[in-house]
């Protein structure tokens, strides 16, 4: 057995002319790596000759370094003992995070999905917070995608017997408890270790769909692994330049057992999210699968660079090539119009997720749930609603949006970040619980519209005026009018006691 | 006559295999009924062995004991001096409330509605203002309640001889001053000692009906009792599973001289509020009409338990059998789209109010004015508009709103909220105060809208083309465009005098 | 002549029982006349047996108790060195206010109307500002004068000559200089001492018609005295319902000279506003037409008493009466409708001010320049355009506003408030620099808009589709979704200085 | 040669009956220029006797003492160290300004153009900051121009291959990079001493256009001079009064090679801009081209001043005489209503632009990408759509928004103030950045909207809904009732750590 390395040692590889990093006690020799990393070269001479796990680890699957890095290049174990710890840059930020942590409210405190978010956002790491919350440009299609839910308003049925109620529905042939699926989401590991694993657990204990993203933080076969027997999985698709790269996923996916593919039309090139670059994350961004060498212009930030492997001139000529290679069903995630929808249907595939990614992509970009009720009166027209399954995604956080998507016609809807944040809060635990609200607000709001089954939702059960105005934005508040006004107020409570 | 009881040995049945409390200075074995208890074990458990009194008041109503525990675990009376008094945790909020109340403004400083809510918020005890003033998961609906009335605007007419003015107009047959009732609102000793009389005292002074709620704190009898011989009341009814149990309630209201049944058909289950959660009110809810066991998930909170009784399968069929039980006209409380208010004619009962529940039940419920405007232009083109009495409630603060529910066709509106908080703040004054200056309002607005009496008042005098585009929420506002603009401002005051 | 009597004398009668008051030296006893007191004997029971001058003098016109008081009650001359000065409860509001005073702007620095208003609420009396300021109820409608000007947008000519620019017009017949008129407003002297006239010599100034109010602080002859010979004065006129009295104001009115008799026909009663009221203004509030008795409620606060004389009787019956009485022009004032406009067309008036009397009376009025956009295409349909003319008031500050209401089709402006706030802040070079403002702002915009006279601005050149819709009030807001939010932020300026 | 004036000599020439000023080292006598200078005589007064380079240096090209004062008072060299220093008066403010220029952000801080915005705000001097940010009375078009395109959502395409994305076009002939032409704006100095050669130096960089203004800081030639061979550039024009200087201008330009000449027609006044006179800047604005005697009435402000050249007479008729005097194609500046286009193309210009002068001139001007959205389906319904080109400017601040122009029908955007800011804040770097990220941008949202090239982009691409109800401005909110409102809250953090 060969004798380990020292910390000494590697710290001689401390430039790009040599470069050694150490990950998980292993030291590997990155040298000749360095311009072909996709997150460029910057961010792994920052960790030259050093300990760079801490750094690695939520970005990269764990068979990163098997799969990309010649075996020649793994130098072996190294004895940790010997190496040099870094102190930390004292980070006030920081600090006052980890004095949150210790406040952190019970999970008994979260009523509802935003509960979540609000706690997330006080214990995340910063550029983890970043990475998760962040949008497109002004973030204005982010928050319409939640927004747009306001708009929509209901009409609810009295007097109907909603003694039982049942919301369980099918997807995709799946039966599910109730009509929403994990959406698949990046980087899992940034909000807790065991990364999508743990949206695994969750998603089985309530009987829903997890949808598995190519760019999660675990190993597409660990979050397989972690499926219990009766548990259904779907594949989200990245397509790569290299199709038979993608033929290879595909093909592995469905022999482990997915039950759906649903191939991203919405991202021929990932967004720039600005928050995230603020936060410093941006540098550090990674992505598995590139193959690519270093023609890509690093200074665009992360966000181009982990997406150089997706390939921009995928179209709708590749449609019939992913229909002939696997039996999943195929389901285009990312369409925007009513126009496409139309095309999905004549291309043949089984489904289309209205979606702008969250808010992450093209800002001003409409919100899924308006387009769906662009989209469902022109397939009913057509008699083409039973021809595909529609989801929707993007700015669910209550019962009553998921009942307003059903109501206009969605099979479903994906929900993504929220259980991000219930996982980076409280871990599988916050996962159970934040499933369960939406099952008990769903229960309850089966009820209070009329509904004692998923069927008996209907348009005539919502008002959809307010999407009809489109996108109103007031006129400019007058600050002079508005800074003389004495707003009226109410009584003043007196400044000493009455005797 | 038996000796008192002690603290010592009521002490001593402090846990769930032995459970005895006292309320009023009598103690009682409440061991078997804990299962049953419909606001779950744990907020009895929590005064096992000790005095309760204070905890139960405000949500039973007197008689409560009585009704639902057997003669035998009535243990007889105890010698307070020996209870050992606990010493309150020291709550630091509580003390600032309690140096508010000492600072309260005098009862003439308030000059409308709204007044008294402001004045309630400060001096209320924590977990009743959350009961009374929370709604569903966002609160859109109950704040649209309100902010709807801002969208209907005023065609007034002038030279109008208005030298009197008549507002009095007849509910149901009543003769009333003012188109107002006082709409069932449950609990309220949470405001005030005497619970509900106050509100009985008031609308007799102002010869306005009452409507008494089944969730009251005072009982049925003791609220009835409160009544002036030529004053009228109307029950409010939850429908239970046991039918037998409803009939009995029924029948008795109208042996009592109740003069309408308002049947609430918006709440097979009651709303989760999730502020009235938070405010750690919601473990020590409670109902006294349960009859059912202890299969209620108690970990869903109060709302669930306290709806327990209340029967999620009543439906059209059901109401045949109720105008076969009682003369009372019969009005069904939460419609909440013209749909349902056709079929209530067919179904031929006498009124509908169009209510949301205050905004307590789904969440994104149109408000009750919107839904009257939907309404009324179909009944008058079936020219059924007198075939029922239409009623509304939600959100009504101000004279103006009544004028535009009766200008578009209502009978006249219930008032819930606005007079609890007058209660609450002020007894039985505060409540005929805000009478008064709502009918001061009335004998204005009527004069400056150009109507002299009721009759006067129709849908040519507002505008409601601000309902006609829904409910629109702006686009999200573009945070960074907005932080780099300079407000314009008012001319700056110099530092130092003029010399 | 007789001896003076004496300070020690008066305050004995300090009493119901025997009421003396001290005004600008001379002593009256008011004792019969107390339960006349249109503003109720309370106001001047806290001066009996001493000096009320400086209480009395803004809101009674110097002629009032010569008027209003037998002479017998007049005392004589008091020897004012005997009367005790009353030392002031120290207000440390009042002594805040002497400070601000001392650093108020240079007039120069005034650039618009708003400024002045920004000026005037920070160096005004409260109750002075109070009474100006404030509107009815929850001041919707007050605020929506502003507002709904932001509605209406501009569609410019260019390459239009505008080298001369013309914005002189006719009112009633009068040459103007620009389209504008001082509308009436009540109790000028609470902004400044020499009230009302104030106003005329600005008027004078910039020749531009003054129309005298009811409820002036000085009289109706000072105010008429103090206009020049080519000056031109309305008369406002709320209706007496002792229609002789009437008659007397109206004939006066047209022997001294006024050239237009405005009929107030919005205010059967005076409005309460909530802010004055709160301000500890209303119980001292006044009135000196009363004629009537103390059959007035009181408790309803100042408005009320200071309405007691007006006639809510007053209806198109009585329109013809006034025509027969006077030559003048007769226009109404307070129209709201379409339907009121043709009727006083078909009334035979002259005119209309379409006015909610700046926002004072109904809550919910609309907005006179809405109603315009209203009226006019109906009049033009008719082809009655120029059989009255029609006027607007209520928000105007800026000239576009101006010229937004004559694209529309009125014939002039009335501005009220923001010559007040002009006055009581700088005095007559205060009124002087708002209106030469005003004027700039008018030359400019003409310009601008492309159009060299007054008869160039038509319809085409506004785009009034923001008044189509009607009254929109947003969604609520969603707090928890904003409160997760995080808002974007501009680049962070280091902490330390870059090396 | 002549001995040096000093110091001493020069400041007994301080009053206007002998006034010299010593402006870079020289000495000139203005005495009898005073009452001609076009931004007042006071200005100039206040350096009498001193040296004037700091204040005179912004605002007049380096060629004005030469074009527009005799020889004969050109004094000759000064002395500098003979002239007294003068200290200037201690300003807290601008000691602010001066530590936060140390602790500016690094430019690659900067991710988008708001964020120079931000940075300039900060570090720019108030006056300057004043001049390039302000807008016309309460600037609600200037806020407006930005706020409009975010009514304006979009329809992306997907599946489209934009492997190669080619966002080049051509504008009146000139091929360029990317869809955005440096548009004219004045007074560059005030941000940058080398002014607008720093603008032609980044549009070079970028292969755009440079459209030199009027009112620049550099004298015309400067800003040619600084163009590289293969650059275009265009001429703003502000007409003269005196047609034979305009006549030279444009013939100067067209011989200097200008490939283009934009006549402003928007300002036959230049506008008051408020924040600009109220910073004190107003009484020192210039202008170098009047060739008028003192008759401005120079109490309105800096802006008619400075506007005095500008023919307000310019009209339709002129534009024959434009045609014949250039070969350069004609392009109209501050065209605002589809009337407008349609006259502007019946008299053959070869363009207009769109455009409120950046919200400069008239308020409640409609912003450009409005007007564009009501002038494209006329032109295109008349077949004029390729008759001439259109452009917009105003409130473009992402590509984003570049692109919705480009949808609806542009040719192209002109993009002022963001140039104006990085190179405030950054210089020429800073221009570069701010290109640099707008073609970043261009280039991943052509993508996500699935555009391969210009012509892909069109209108069903967008959504305008948004436009078509106008300008909607809410009710105003009812403080009363939101005062009273408890705004919902996530959990609450504890306040000691859980033990």
């Amino acid at each position: 057995m060969a004798p380990k390395l020292t910390g000494a040692e590697i710290a001689k590889h401390d430039n790009k002319d040599s470069c050694w990093v150490i990950v998980h006690g292993k030291a590997y020799d990155v040298t000749e790596f360095l311009p072909e990393h996709p997150g460029g070269q910057k961010i792994i001479l920052k960790y030259a000759g050093k300990d760079a796990t801490e750094e690695f680890d939520p970005i990269h699957p764990p068979d990163t370094l098997d799969k990309y890095l010649d075996k020649s290049k793994h130098l072996g174990e190294v004895d940790m003992k010997t190496v040099e710890q870094e102190e930390k840059a004292h980070d006030p930020e920081e600090d006052e995070r980890l004095e949150r942590i210790k406040l952190k409210p019970s999970l008994a405190q979260c009523y509802n999905l935003l509960d979540f978010e609000a706690v997330a956002r006080r214990v995340m790491k910063k550029t983890a917070w970043a990475y998760y919350s962040s949008g497109a440009d002004d973030e204005i299609t982010m928050r319409e995608n939640h927004n747009a839910f306001h708009k929509i308003w209901f009409r609810p049925r009295v007097l109907v017997d909603v003694e039982k109620v049942d919301y369980s529905t099918t997807m995709l042939g799946t039966k599910v408890d109730i009509p929403f699926y994990v959406t698949a989401t990046a980087l899992g590991k940034l909000g807790h270790p065991e990364g999508e694993t743990v949206l695994t657990k969750g998603a089985h204990k309530h009987n829903v769909v997890q949808m598995i993203p190519t760019l999660a933080s675990c190993s597409f076969d660990e979050i397989v692994d972690a499926r219990q027997p009766d548990q259904t999985q779907w594949l989200q698709l990245y397509v790569n330049k290299d199709r038979s790269i993608t033929k290879r996923i595909v093909e592995h996916a469905e022999s482990r057992g997915c039950k759906g593919l649903f191939i991203t039309v919405d991202a021929p090139q990932l967004g720039r999210r600005e928050k995230d670059m603020r936060s410093k994350f941006s540098d550090e961004g990674s992505n598995v699968q590139s193959t690519s060498g270093d023609n890509v212009d690093r200074s665009q930030g992360a966000a181009r660079a982990i997406s150089s492997f997706i390939d921009p001139s995928l179209s709708w000529k590749d449609i019939p090539w992913f229909l002939s290679i696997t039996k999943m069903p195929i389901v285009l995630k990312g369409v925007q119009c009513v126009e496409d929808v139309l095309r999905a249907v004549e291309a043949g595939v089984h489904g289309v997720v209205l979606s702008n990614h969250g808010g992450r992509q093209l800002d001003f970009a409409r919100s899924a749930i308006e387009v769906l009720a662009e989209v469902m009166p022109i397939l009913r027209e057509r008699g083409w609603e039973n021809k595909i399954e529609i989801y929707i995604d993007g700015g669910i956080r209550r019962a009553t949006d998921i009942i307003k998507a059903l109501c206009l016609g969605a099979k479903g809807v994906g929900i993504g970040r929220p259980f991000l944040y219930a996982m980076s809060s409280y871990g599988l635990e916050g996962v159970d619980r934040a499933m369960q609200l939406l099952k008990d607000e769903m229960e309850m709001n089966m009820r209070l519209i009329g509904a004692s089954k998923i069927e008996d939702l209907n348009p005539s059960m919502v008002d959809v005026r307010g999407l009809v105005g489109g996108h109103n934005a007031p006129v400019p508040s007058d600050t002079l009018g508005m800074g003389v006004y004495d707003p009226l107020v109410s009584p003043r409570f007196n400044e000493k006691p009455k005797l």
